[in-house]
């Protein structure tokens, strides 16, 4: 089953390329390693979360935040790599999570990213991880996420 | 004299293997790099340090919980590479110190686990280093650390 | 025209390198990439902005901290690869922003240093990058900066 195949059987489909909020570009590839920027919740030109969660986001609401920034870095991915079935191993994800003061759950927003990797990827989507909180993020968005994928020679 | 024999004279145990708090893997092998997910100051399943390194954590406590992290990564390096002694390079180490308003200290911090590695490797454990001062981590854990480390062919 | 000209033709004098403030070192290269040590707007020895943007530091003076960093730190890789001219290509650029409660335009500070890179070295220097809002940086500078360049085989 191709990577595409997958996505359609679960009911995935990955929204239009990002676009880069400054001067810099989407990803670049190094070797066989493909680097990304770091990239938001967005969805049609429109970031629909905001807010820090712990605030005014639930962890529910950050979850789901921290998927959509994974279905960008998909949508990325395919087009970095020319399809997603070159992806050999996710290697690194780096999320940060905007959080209000107390709180500590980053890592249940961050599975949100973490756990679609596994569904469309499943052993080749097992990756590192860090899950960072921090007190403002750009647009004021609840989660951002960075990843180094490595590709198939 | 091996990496275990050194940790021996310098009376260091490591800690049993952490455990991932969420669906991650605590490393990811590409080419002869080895990239750690972010890991926190872990002892037998427990977090002793709490709290923000300028606020309830001193500069001091700070600097040995960030030691505990580089112990849980050695441990986790040992794993994921089968021996210590297959470091070739330390490569880079991230640092994130959960850090209370107008605390500027992180990379006193950060030498707590800096000084564990040349103690270790010597030479090879000679790094790039960032240090970030951040206002929430996993767990109120007062500080992180991600590393990625080059293996011998 | 080799970066050296291409930088006196833009009028730009590299920093001496920066000091590392603790136990590591300013890069390290592991196959063709160079990896850098977090670097902050140092100049002379001295770092002319302290505070957060948003309050005591304006967007623009943030601007003008990002492009000092990445003036330390094509200092630092001139250093490490011998000479700028040994760039490939701008791989990533992780920048850490230090962010007053509600200040959102961390990537308008970024782009300080990426178009600084663009200026230097063209399509070489277009590079994924992340901007990341954090509530405390070491000496309290309002910006710090990592990076990853690819150099020539």
């Amino acid at each position: 089953m191709t990577i595409d195949e997958r996505l359609a059987e679960l009911g995935i489909e990955l929204p239009e390329l990002p676009q880069p909020i400054g001067a810099y570009v989407l990803w670049v590839q190094t070797g066989n390693l493909l680097y990304t920027s770091g990239i938001g919740p967005q969805e049609r030109g429109q970031f629909p979360y905001r807010g820090k969660v712990g605030a005014g986001v639930t962890v529910d609401e950050g979850r789901a935040a921290a998927r959509l920034c994974m279905l960008n870095l998909l949508s990325l991915i395919k087009q970095g790599a020319g399809s997603l079935d070159r992806v050999e191993r996710v290697v690194k994800v780096l999320g940060f999570v905007a959080s209000a003061p107390g709180f500590n759950d980053q890592p249940l927003v961050m599975n949100g990213a973490s756990e679609l990797l596994q569904q469309v990827f499943g052993e080749r989507g097992r990756h590192a991880r860090s899950a960072i909180g921090v007190n403002e993020l750009p647009r004021d968005i609840p989660v951002e996420i960075e990843m180094i994928v490595e590709l198939k020679a």
